[in-house]
């Protein structure tokens, strides 16, 4: 079969034929319909630090967002079919450690990521357990079911506890309009916020555009010179907001997150920082009694079933598609990897056109 | 002043003038702009077996929904002044006992009542203590402004507890849809649900389009030989319900909440019912492992923070105006009362034409 | 191996050799150290109209509450070995239904029981798969860790949720001094209640004084004539109790849970009963705000966590072991199931010699 | 009466007489009966830089933890008498902002605090708001009921939401032995925590020995080359801590604080920092999928209830107790300063004798 293979410890990869994978008895064999691309996509193509680190298997596979037809089921499989239109839960957890055994598996001590530690989806098949075979609704369109994996983020981010939830009719700011970010906006507007204030880098029209179309109340530029605590915090009667997500992992939006909150706020934490930052403790979190979660991952499966039923709403199912901004070929796997890099696209999904 | 006063222990009451309330050091005095009919009004307007025990106080002023503008406030006044538009949370708490001291002023030991304990709304003014002045946003419609009591009751059956949810991506389903089971409907679609089911006694039409008009993916209409708990079960892969809203007081409705439930579900009882009924307990929670809430009141002011940021929402605020479907003078009072008696209103709106 | 076999649909069980059970790739095999008797072990062996029901497996051993030696392990088993101590979680789950993949396990849609639908541990030799195999503390006496699943059960009706507690310096109630009752009494104490309240039927001294030791501040014998809920309501300032648990499947004891219950306080219900019962639902559920759980089972493996932290406290420990009234040969289990019938016992535990 | 008075802006402070204060209508006078001394107290003795900031009357009567006898109280106070001990919640909030509607009074918009925006507790008499003034136990020794603000400080550290708690069977670390940070191990042992690990600074005897006597299972002095994150992770079968409590303001601490914390675990900051801390927020927080709570006073009234439940179990009142190691006369306060400044004391109890 036809995949894009990281051959070597160096930027780049290449499209090949490969064999086609083997499925073990617990396992199932997809066939790719849609695959789009992450920024951890992007570090693996680039080879950057991340990816020198992490990357153990090489030549390795790599994607993980996707959407497919399974077409072949190991023998103890029982869950799923072949035919089923299926998505990726990318964490292959351990099942049995103590973080498994409570209801996050999310944070295994095991964890297995699809695309990283084990061939991944940009491939015209990929195999993996039958636990992390999601059966997406039939009629789903597969470019849009290869998004819920971020979407599953997106939706941690603003719901980080089950039961636990605080959108309706809060006021919410959303620090960064990379693509989780953007259907973080979505997720809000669906779940009831009050006002939704978004912020994006630099003059990033195409961000600040979709940022909009997702149902922010409020777009604002984040450039020098622009108090964006000062107009939240006009904007909310002087309470500030009630719920922060930091999406853009730039220590100038953490510091804006917590000070723009409400005292008794609270703050996910999902964009990743280039190096440690230095925080005032004492007014970011200790007086304001902030409650702050770091996001990593999604509550399996909880969020999917969230997902599920918020993807029966066509006018979230629409912002959502509204994200993808450019579907291309397989074979042309380079110049997506650079729109994404020029941070004028949304969402880039590949196609199995090889 | 103009005032709709209960005269005596007996059915009916008179339109008369009486003073005008004085206000004490605590207390503004408003100036009514609309009120809302209430099933408690209705109680009291016929002098029924729950009135007849219930009011202490004759003569009486009742009614407690409504909105309106404050013309005075006491010298301790602050947080309300001349010129504000405000609504009332009718329940007056003591502040001191002990669920007031631990968040649940809504089940306070000693609670006053507006329109049932003091004097109430249906009248040219009425005065009430600082605290339960819940100021509008000025460009609110009265009208709408005077349904935020019972509507904060909608809320606090969806989400009975602060920071409690489990909406988003949640099949409900409403059982009973007199005007608070409809507003739950509204509430559920802007909370995210994703199957929402509504029942409704009878062949009442009024009630069943109003139903699907809030946003209810199926209505059913409760009549004998419907199985509603298979129609439902079978709508939602067999499954049931993760969340049931019991608005009908039906000991019918109350069984089949139980019924429809997904094992680890959710039900929140409104409905008050007129007589002790009989449960299977095991089958109904124990078994199922079930969390069931038993509503009264509204937590405050939480609901009411959350009602002022959906009602920025124009749908939801529209929906909610579609559930008036009466505005009539004061003086038609009589006429407001039969109209919700026959079950074929949806909310009555009393405006000051006297 | 000898077992004790129940082989035909009728009352009682025979002691007979049969052949030790083959494990599966995923499975263990067990060497039983101490076997306690369960409320359901005495249904089967009385042959009652609910095992008449449920009981499809004959013959089947039954038995399910044990601890013991791990002494083969299948191919793919990875997180347990060869001479490990452990003890059952004996709820078997499919892990992919939708209460599995939400974290309620115990709940499950397709759930199989150790001792039930599968033969289980009175015997000497049991099989199960590895997921149901829980690690105890080499030191820990098997009698005492024989007993974690019913305490399990106590530190549900206790703890219902996850990461949700009201106990800390709050009024309790635990009504019914059954085994489960009496460690519910001391998981109370452990966890800081203020006053613990205990009612135990009849004048039954066993239960009573047990009730006593576990810590319980005052011990009310539920005789005619005595009123309980008064009692109560005037040794918490008038308040009632912030908890009630109810444990022992009696309607006045349901009822009395309700009645003693601040507002807005909780109810938690683990007593099963023998049929459908008349519930005041206004009084007891909806105007006091009350939150009710049903409780099945116990929380996979939350519960388990928490228990193992529990018993690293040596007054906890005791209080456990001294629940244990009686410790008898497998070959006397008859003599076991009348102790139990009588309700002189507190818990029975049989001790490998045949 | 007699009082220790802050004349100027300056260090040190006054013993003299000044006139006994006035009450107003909702407010009560009380007759100090034990005042004990807060490191709020020491920085406004020392007038070090915070205090410069903070303090805006002068003169000041300082002082704030305390218990006393109520010797009259205002004309509209209901809900405390004269001959009443009590002792204050300092925060005196404004009960009509944003937090105080929302059950979080404790971040009041416009906090008002007692020995420090208005006179205190170090004086013969004290007035203050009949809410601020918490109904003691009368047989509760007044040096012991002086210590409950601080202690309820401790128990929102461990409980920092209501109804949310993850102590029982956890293991947890406290990070600081002052005193707060000792009465935070009395209460976890109260709450069930399984083991429970102490830091302390530097080589203090004093802490370390009360430390152990609240109940911590190791204690450990946080020195060059001992490896703390090594020692509890190896104690915690590699895992870490489920929960770790930062009451050190140190920032070394906090960083362990999260470096050994098991992924998904909940950190509490309580200790101020001198100034701004470099984190790594990607480790710290992201990754970990950690939770934190910024925890600023105490929430109004649970924690008191709490307390109030607490202080009834006889093995944590004597703990609490032992924390007071010096009972002096308020005429020796400049020597209960010095005392504290050398960090050899645990909690220093100023007496009524002038």
């Amino acid at each position: 079969m036809y995949a894009i293979v990281k051959k070597k410890r160096g930027p780049g990869a290449e499209i090949t034929t490969v064999e086609t994978p083997k499925i073990r008895e617990n396992e199932v064999l997809v066939k790719v319909k849609a695959a789009s691309v992450c920024g951890t996509d992007i570090h693996i193509w680039e080879w950057n630090e991340w990816a020198q680190k992490r990357i153990k298997k090489i030549p390795l596979i790599f994607g993980h967002e996707f959407a497919g037809e399974v077409v072949e089921v190991g023998r103890g499989v029982t869950s799923v079919g072949v035919g089923d239109m299926v998505s990726a839960e990318t964490h292959i957890a351990d099942g049995t450690c103590y973080q498994c055994r409570t209801d996050r598996m999310h944070v295994c001590q095991h964890l297995e990521i699809l695309g990283v530690d084990r061939n991944g989806v940009f491939a015209e098949y990929v195999s993996m357990p039958e636990n992390n075979a999601w059966k997406n609704d039939p009629s789903l369109d597969p470019a849009i079911a290869s998004l819920q994996e971020p979407l599953g983020n997106a939706i941690q981010t603003v719901l980080p506890k089950d039961h636990i939830e605080d959108i309706a009719g809060k006021n919410v700011a959303v620090l960064g309009c990379g693509p989780i970010g953007l259907m973080s906006i979505a997720v809000l507007k669906v779940l009831g916020a009050s006002k939704i204030f978004a912020t994006a880098g630099g003059l990033n029209k195409v961000r600040m555009e979709l940022a909009k179309k997702m149902g922010a109340d409020m777009v604002i530029s984040a450039q020098e010179g622009v108090d964006i605590v000062k107009i939240i915090r006009d904007a909310t009667d002087g309470n500030g907001v009630d719920v922060s997500l930091e999406m853009s992992g730039n220590p100038t939006a953490v510091r804006q997150a917590f000070e723009m909150l409400t005292p008794g706020g609270r703050v996910s934490l999902l964009g990743i920082l280039d190096k440690p930052m230095e925080i005032d403790l004492n007014n970011a979190m200790i007086f304001k009694s902030a409650t702050v979660y770091g996001i990593h991952g999604r509550r399996m499966f909880q969020t999917w079933f969230q997902m599920k039923g918020m993807l029966r709403n066509p006018d979230f199912r629409n912002k959502i598609a509204a994200i993808i901004t450019h579907k291309i070929p397989f074979r042309d796997v380079a110049k997506g990897i650079s729109l994404i890099q020029s941070k004028q696209a949304g969402k880039v999904v590949l196609q199995p056109k090889w």
